[in-house]
C-alpha cells in the first residue's frame, strides 16, 4: 500500500463505489459499510450520510477522524457482512479476517485487503441532513494488486461490479483539474 | 417511460452513476452533467454538490426544482459534451439531440433518451459546502429499453460502465426498505 497523491484521492470515490469506514473509539477499531458517499471538492473534500443509528458514529463524532477504504469484488461477502451486523458487539475485523494498519494522521486503522484507503478528519457534521463533511489528509493506493473492480450497491441487496473503461479525456481536458 | 414507485427510486442514485440535471429558469431549459450526488434518505432525498459556478445553479436557486436524468452508456459522448459547455451559451436539448419531455410537478423537463427520470424540489442548500439537499416527488423508468448499463465517471476523464451483478438479497434481507 504506497501513499497517493492527495490531488487524485477524489477519483476513488466519484466513480461512486461501495466504502468501508473504519473508525476507532479510543478503545477499539470498529468498520461500517456506506454506499452513500460523494466528493464536495477535488482538495479533496468528501460528504457521506451517517447518524446515530450506526454504532459507528459515536466514534466519528467524538474523534472525528476515520479512514475510507475502498473494497473490490473479491471481497464483496465480507463488505456486504460488515453491513449487516454490529460493532456494539462485533469485532468485525476479527470476524471478517481484515487487517488493520496504522495510519499517519489518525488512530482509525487503513484495511489492508482494500485496493485504496484514505485517511480523513472531519470538517463539519450538518446534523440537520445528517450529512457528515470529511477532508482527506493522506492516500493510499495497493498498485500491485490484480483484482482492482470496485462494486456499486443498488440499495435493493444486488450489487453492480465495475466493468468495460471508456477514455475520454481528450473530450475533458479542460475540465480535468491539476495532479489527476 | 412509465411511473416508478418513489420507495424505489433511491436505487437509481445509490450506485453512484453520472447523471443530467435538467432545470428551466422560467424562459428556457438547460441540462448540467454531475457526477457528485449521494442518497440521503430512502423517502427518497439526495444530495449534490453544485454552486455558481454551474450555469443551472442561478435556476435551480430561483425555482427550487429540477429533474436527475439517468443516462445510460450508449448517450455517454452527449452526457460528456453536456458537461462541457454551458447553458450561457447553448442550447444544449438542441445540440446533444435530446428530447425535453414535461414532468407532472416540477417545469424542469425529463429527458426522453434517459434510463430513468427523478422529479426534485429543493429540499435545503447547505451553501457553505455547495450541498444542494434535493427530495425527489416523482420518478420514472424506460422499462422497454434494452441498453440498461449506466456510467461512473472516475474524475480524470475515463468513465467505468457496469458490468456483472451480484446478487446478496438475501444476505441483506434485513436492511432493504419496504417498497424496493
Amino acid at each position: 500500500m504506497r501513499p497517493l497523491e492527495l490531488s487524485k484521492a477524489f477519483t476513488l470515490i466519484e466513480p461512486g463505489p461501495v466504502v468501508l469506514v473504519t473508525t476507532h473509539d479510543g478503545k477499539k477499531n470498529n468498520i461500517m459499510t456506506i454506499s452513500w458517499t460523494m466528493v464536495v471538492d477535488f482538495t479533496p473534500v468528501f460528504a457521506t450520510t451517517t447518524g446515530p443509528w450506526n454504532h459507528s458514529f459515536a466514534a466519528l463524532r467524538k474523534t472525528r477522524e476515520c479512514v475510507i477504504a475502498i473494497p473490490t469484488v473479491d471481497i464483496l461477502d465480507q463488505v456486504v457482512g460488515i453491513g449487516t451486523c454490529s460493532g456494539a458487539d462485533t469485532d468485525k475485523f476479527a470476524k471478517f479476517r481484515l487487517t488493520p494498519v496504522p495510519g499517519r494522521f489518525v488512530r482509525a486503522p487503513l484495511i489492508k485487503e482494500c485496493l485504496a484507503n484514505i485517511e480523513c478528519k472531519v470538517v463539519d457534521m450538518v446534523r440537520k441532513h445528517d450529512i457528515v463533511v470529511l477532508e482527506g489528509v493522506a492516500a493510499y493506493l495497493d498498485a500491485a494488486r490484480k483484482e482492482r473492480r470496485t462494486v456499486h450497491a443498488v440499495g435493493d441487496g444486488t450489487f453492480v461490479v465495475d466493468g468495460r473503461k471508456f477514455d475520454r479525456r481528450k473530450m475533458m481536458a479542460a475540465k480535468i483539474p491539476p495532479g489527476v
